[in-house]
């Protein structure tokens, strides 16, 4: 947890986020610029500042986003007609805010092209 | 494992595919049709048709894939840099094979759109 994250801090609920979905590791929030019309963000509640810092001892950490992921598809009606998941990581990988978070993306037709 | 799905012939090395690095329970894997200068791609050996097929009972497993991401944005030498991972479900996750399988790019300046 640090003081100056805004992952933590909606996480804490000391400002405000739409979070739809939580459990006691990680929750589920809706991104404020999406991209298509399911586009959600699976955060975990302990600040990881990016992938490079997930090893061998946090790697569950990994599932059980996966896992509420696939709940949110479900929850949001795209389970069946298909979505992505991406993890962005560093500069080049246009990660936007330094707290480890995975999109859920669906609700239309997504491009084949990756970024 | 099924008779006709082309990760698992590449799996079982029935069919060549540029494998990179492999443990015991995923392989990695050149894509062919490259959208980055680092474009593999995290496949487990056991045939599971889409991230659908994820429970409580298997999600270890996505746990394992991001690890062998990692460590192939390290040998790639994109880790620092930063990359980008990808799971693509079903028709509108614009998923190609049906076979579960994770998108490592990296090695250029990826952009904020995510499809």
């Amino acid at each position: 947890m640090t003081d100056d994250c805004i992952f933590c801090k909606i996480g804490r609920r000391e400002i405000e986020g739409d979070i739809v979905d939580h459990d006691d590791i990680v929750f589920v929030l809706r991104d404020i610029n999406p991209q298509a019309p399911v586009h959600l963000l699976v955060v975990p509640y302990e600040h990881l500042g990016s992938l490079t810092e997930i090893d061998e001892g946090n790697a569950g950490l990994m599932g059980r986003m996966v896992l509420m992921a696939n709940r949110a598809a479900r929850l949001e009606g795209v389970a069946k007609s298909g979505y992505r998941l991406t993890i962005n990581c560093g500069k080049e990988g246009a990660q936007s805010v330094g707290h480890l978070h995975m999109h859920v993306l669906g609700g239309r037709q997504l491009s084949g092209q990756l970024g």
